[in-house]
């Protein structure tokens, strides 16, 4: 068997081939566990060029691949199946800043780089990028790329998508496309690089991107609000954006159970609001030139305007930077607190905007009759219509039985969002967990369209299988 | 022959089948007058399910197929070739606004829709639809959407592509894609929208879009400004974009030349700086919540600012909402103003940002010296690196035979746009007009892609031929 790795080998270096199944343990495992495959072999190369080779060697020996980042999917997207015939691409010795256009607003960045290197880097040339999501510590912005992933300011920049103006990618026939352009504008044939970025790795292997930067905003001001009701909360949403346009970046929903989740949890939590009995809160953020004590104080003003209209009850604002990172903790610790308290059916929903409050009203009852004391653990990017909606039973051995019955949980909660015209994968991509799913609420023709797309590039299908299509 | 157009008829009513020369004129002939084509008859289709009959129909007869909106396409789009043979699917009666959601800041849109209408009916539910451009009057959104048109917002809200949220496309198979999604956020497969804006109907019809909207900015501030050159004009730029972040949404770069035959031909128009002889101006927009007043304290303090950091020599401020239209009519009216002039030979290139000023520092002694005497009228999107760069002879018996060199003219511009990593069509696309010229520029790979998802697509290649492929 291992003979037959020495063409990987050659083109890679010895050192960056790994057989041992204690070295490509971690690589044939998801994060949260759910997906235990084996690999042929794992290939670190070490640039686009040999990312070339290896395919063009892995598709003359007919061998599946399995792109990966900092295998942080949540969907089982980066994780090969059991048949240990597949060879795991990783990418993350490609991290190289390729380039930082401070002129032009743009990075160049390699598969590999770790998204929080690249905020810094930014950052270092006084520059924001401004894709920002719990795993940035982890994640690389090759996966980024190809789960177009959103995080906590889409609601100001965008998804992943909308941040990147070009890209370098290997084809499943070897061929490196270099369309590393930093334009703004570009209309000269189809802009092939979208039907890459999202593609889960399914249609080739991104190397590298340029990215948008934008003038680093010097001021920021933070406030977590308690607000009666999702509905309160969306009208609280229209006032601000009304008020503060593109200086409101963030727009995080969370319910009463996730917020006591995290206290009870993650260490060095505390509530912002101890006297509050809210069942939801609104965490919000303004950027903008210049310094923080004028968008403080025009944020500080906002909220007496809201107290006043009802759609805030109480509030506190963050008074120094510290204070800033203590709330946006409370928000982003939410997944590893819940992880704690045992396995959950998770849920990344996304409706429009204005619907939010509907599917909250609607779903509570719908499951609670179908699995009687079921937690709901409802947080998330309300400002993009998008929520993470976690269920379990607090009971140990009833929760066993509930996720025994996850397809009829998941079908109820995503015939709701179907029917509110939402999307059963906002911002996690479907990979292994949701692809059957997906045949249930895509339209027959769009997924025909997209196997054509992904028979085109693929013919052979040996790129990253079994990941959107079964 | 009029026979066989029965079946058309009998879909779309016989008042909306065009087949009398003087009647169908108007719909072979482009809107600069350069191409002149030919036609089997036009169809006027009234919805999307017309529009899927009228391309089956097409396709069991082999008729090559042309959709076209309000025909104002600069590079030949929308035009016919002179065969005759092809069916013009005219979009204009596809013209309802389907919906206003302001709760979640969509709009949804039939192709036909003019683009002012469009914002219109935005604004008159307290919204934004950004897109702005000189002919909104006339084109029609299925047309921006074929171009991923840009326009004067790029810098603040992105292009076409930017502000879509789901598209209704009839293929070339007749087949309906609903993908009318109205999600911030849908991370599902392919995100096949994309492939169609921009495709310039060469993959199918565009029939309906989900737009994006955004908070009606009640506060405008418009400055224009004088400046050294665009060296100086960039560094404006980047501190207009440090200060004022989002609220910067359009910086316009003017040449003289530009201003003066503005000045020249269109009635009513008045030199801003009567006493200035700078070689170029900026015209500047910003936007926000709330009132003029405030904002335009903080420009004239900026300009201020810039008038001692020597970027900006003179400026003055729009005092009125009146004198904001004035300011913008002279921007506006450049291409008016030049076609009054006689012809030119266009171009509508973009390179990164921070090369503006050296592409137009080398452009011109390489003109120059190829052809002593030329005019250049260079004016544009300087912000986002777009330059829309008009030559030509003062006088009229040179000048023919100028426009008669136009391919050596364009090759000296597209190679350098090309070394400075730019593009040869920022907003207009390809359409007859650069189909040729963008094969020296864009990478045999590349091309062979496109050309794959083309046939594709249309493997009997009957949808807009002899567009962005000959």
């Amino acid at each position: 068997m291992t003979d037959s790795l020495d063409g990987l080998a050659a083109i890679v270096g010895p050192a960056h081939l790994l057989t041992e199944a204690t070295d490509t343990a971690p690589y044939v495992t998801d994060w949260r566990g759910r997906y235990q495959g084996q690999a042929r072999c794992v290939v670190r190369p070490g640039t686009a060029e040999e990312v070339s080779q290896v395919v063009r060697l892995c598709l003359a020996r007919g061998w599946p691949m399995v792109p990966q980042g900092g295998n942080t999917s949540l969907c089982g997207a980066a994780t090969p199946d059991a048949s240990g015939g597949a060879v795991v691409i990783s990418l993350a010795r490609l991290n190289r800043i390729r380039a930082v256009d401070g002129d032009n607003n743009t990075l160049t960045a390699e598969a590999g780089c770790l998204l929080a290197s690249v905020q810094e880097r930014a950052a270092a040339a006084d520059r924001l990028f401004p894709l920002a999501l719990a795993s940035e510590g982890s994640c690389q912005v090759g996966g980024n790329l190809s789960t177009n992933a959103g995080g906590v300011h889409v609601l100001r920049y965008g998804n992943t998508r909308d941040l990147t103006l070009g890209l370098e990618v290997v084809l499943p026939s070897g061929e490196l496309w270099d369309g590393l352009r930093g334009l703004r504008k570009d209309n000269t044939g189809y802009d092939l690089k979208h039907l890459f970025i999202g593609a889960e790795g399914t249609l080739g292997i991104i190397t590298a991107a340029v990215f948008k930067l934008f003038p680093l905003p010097g001021a920021r001001a933070v406030a977590w609000l308690a607000v009666p009701d999702p509905r309160a909360a969306l009208v609280l949403l229209q006032r601000a954006q009304d008020r503060f346009q593109a200086r409101l970046i963030a727009f995080e929903l969370v319910s009463r159970p996730a917020l006591e989740l995290v206290l009870r949890h993650i260490p060095g939590m505390h509530d912002p609001l101890p006297g509050s009995a809210s069942p939801w809160f609104v965490l919000l953020e303004l950027n903008d030139g210049g310094e923080d004590d004028l968008l403080q104080d025009s944020l500080t003003a906002f909220m007496g305007d809201r107290l006043e209209g009802g759609e805030v009850t109480d509030g506190v604002l963050a008074q120094s930077r510290d204070q800033v990172r203590q709330l946006w903790a409370l928000r982003e610790n939410i997944s590893e607190a819940q992880k704690r308290e045992g396995v959950s059916i998770k849920h990344d929903v996304a409706v429009p905007v204005a619907r939010v409050p509907e599917f909250l009203s609607r779903a509570e009852p719908l499951l609670q009759a179908a699995f009687p004391g079921v937690r709901i653990v409802a947080f998330g990017h309300a400002g993009d219509g998008n929520l993470h909606y976690n269920l379990s039973q607090p009971e140990r051995e009833r929760n066993q039985a509930f996720i025994a019955a996850t397809p009829a949980v998941n079908r109820q909660v995503y015939d709701l969002v179907t029917e509110l015209g939402g999307t059963i994968s906002a911002e996690h991509g479907l990979g292994q967990l949701k692809r059957d799913m997906i045949l249930r609420y895509k339209s027959p023709l769009e997924m025909d369209m997209m196997r054509a797309v992904k028979h085109l590039f693929d013919p052979r299908g040996l790129m990253n299988p079994g990941k959107i299509f079964a």
